[in-house]
């Protein structure tokens, strides 16, 4: 299955609209690459619904948000939407700021997400700090156990109609009805700025390329992403430190062998 | 000849200005440092005008355009020609939207260019989507043979009284009287993230070394760019992808020697 | 002394708030991960105040300044000093604008700097360009000499009730009473783009670790980056230039053994 999902990848090369930050940006276009999907990085209002109408996907990024980027972000989330391209959020930051709550809240009320990628404050956040207006009744549980998290994304994607990601040790996918626990990656992922970023955008290149299978292809993303974690981390020389290491995982899902994506994601339905 | 333009960037050491993208930005600014040059990266209207008078060169990007950048380019542009510095312009995404299209058409109005390097699609945008007042009557060729672009790319050089650079599997350098055809480079190029952007900038530092000869220069940095992309490409291993590959080639002008450079740049002048 | 500094920052993680240019903020992001710190980049007015009442110290950087920043740059500093928070300017280009002149001039009188950090240049422009209301009145010296030199930044410290780095081939800090000298680092330094702003971001890391020894804990990550660019610069093969010598500065900080550093800081008290 995640084979066929990389393949595909590789063989429609989606163009995918990034409104992203500004510290990984560079990473993420050099990884939309390396998977074989190809990027545009364009966030002024004024151009973003033809840009993002030529592309096949958007990736929205609450990094370095600004006042300029909100209305585009909005814009181009409808655009995407009314002609029906997968749009995917990383809620960077939600809870942090009222400014990055109210922006959160705001694309959740006017975009539908194929999904929803990001540590476990920044969901906590979309059910605490966004506002009741958006629709999200889950309550945060009181334990970070991650029987009792994956509950939590669970509920948090059936009110959202979304795919939650949640990023962690052990990562969590789920459309709510189904879950999954990702068991790839290594720690010293967190030492490299924007790697959620990059497995952001790398999700918005796999659902937009397997457009009739999101989950499974939310799935692929998250799997690819971690063997290549583990993969980057096998290849550090006792010189290489976190800025080799963010290369060596750019190279690593360039080079990706999509039998042996299939052999090497370790995962496990739960749900 | 190639040798001696390179050595006069090495003892130049030009300060070039760039109003450039986010996403390639680093990347430009080290590509500028690896040749011998010097890069200024500055885009605040108020300060355009003082920052490129102590440069030797602009460099004018256009991805990641904003509303804000679009008075400082028109500004910087301006006065840089009047004192007599080469602007060179990457039209990034020219053809993709109203905004890049009107902002494509007031630069090429207001500020003459030593040189444009553009992809096919981006060129032929000055031809048609930048509006008749820029003063390009070249007719967008019906076949997208080598040798029908490379006499469509004269025309617009003619026209705008400028050098283009038409990067393609060949390049086509011309002044509108003479073209070149450049044989380096590699396909993988293409999976690095604003490896176009990187050549506008050493572009720039060619043509603001070398005034006296600016159509030489600017085939001298293309040559350079596609012979480091060469040598890079083979100094990969196989774990490398395009991360490495990146680094590997502002590497390669980095250490560029410039009697290699000589005898390495494959072209041929056909016109 | 340096190897409980750099443990200390390595046990207390600080979070760093920056608001700093598009050049190198993913660099200063990876680096103040690789010292064992962590990175938030946020430059919206709005949201500043809220991000900076999280982090433990403040880094502002004016590259790339635009005016959207200016009134973040002076909240945010503002927050922080009143927090208690150590807050460190890197005045990237001082004295090439008005522009900046004049939000050096601002920063300088609404904000208190814990350190400041430039060349000889910028520092320069600190005394003369920026204006007398900001309180400085040494006069620049005639000489570059290291020893004028390093008078004049202990009387602009003295001045300002701050730490000045003035980096050179030899680094000079001060805080107007005490000077050093460190002589680690290596010219080819000059060639990575934003290496003093890396340098910027690791001071500010130091002295939110290390609040009651400021001045020795900015020596420390003064030195520690010119150790690190001297093993980087060991680490070089004859293909390696500027690009993978930026990584391998981040990844030998990465690496660092803090009982190294204490052995390999070269530095003398000058008075």
């Amino acid at each position: 299955m995640f084979k066929e999902m990389l393949e595909a990848v590789r063989e429609k090369n989606p163009l995918i609209h990034c409104i992203t930050n500004y510290v990984s940006m560079n990473d993420c276009a050099n990884m939309l690459h390396a998977v074989g999907a190809a990027p545009i990085m364009a966030e002024e209002e004024a151009e973003v619904e033809e840009i993002t109408a030529i592309c096949g996907g958007l990736n929205i990024n609450m990094g370095t948000l600004n006042q300029a980027k909100i209305p585009a972000m909005l814009k181009a989330g409808k655009k995407a939407d009314e002609l029906g391209h997968p749009v995917v959020l990383d809620p960077v930051g939600a809870g942090i700021s009222k400014l990055r709550n109210d922006t959160a809240g705001s694309l959740l009320r006017e975009v539908r997400f194929a999904a929803i990628r990001g540590n476990l404050s920044e969901i906590k956040a979309l059910a605490t700090g966004v506002g009741s207006s958006r629709g999200v009744d889950a309550e945060v549980p009181e334990s970070d156990s991650l029987e009792s998290t994956a509950e939590f994304a669970a509920k948090i994607a059936a009110d959202l109609h979304t795919i939650v990601v949640l990023s962690g040790k052990t990562d969590i996918v789920t459309d709510g009805q189904q879950i999954f626990y990702v068991y790839n990656g290594n720690a010293m992922m967190n030492k490299v700025t924007g790697s959620g970023c990059q497995l952001s955008a790398l999700i918005t290149a796999f659902v937009t390329a397997n457009p009739q299978q999101k989950l499974q292809a939310v799935l692929a993303a998250v799997g690819l992403m971690g063997v290549c974690g583990e993969k980057a981390f096998d290849r550090l020389s006792p010189l290489d430190g976190n800025a080799s290491y963010r290369n060596y995982i750019i190279d690593a899902v360039y080079r990706m062998d999509a039998a042996e994506l299939e052999r090497t994601v370790r995962y496990q339905r739960i749900r």
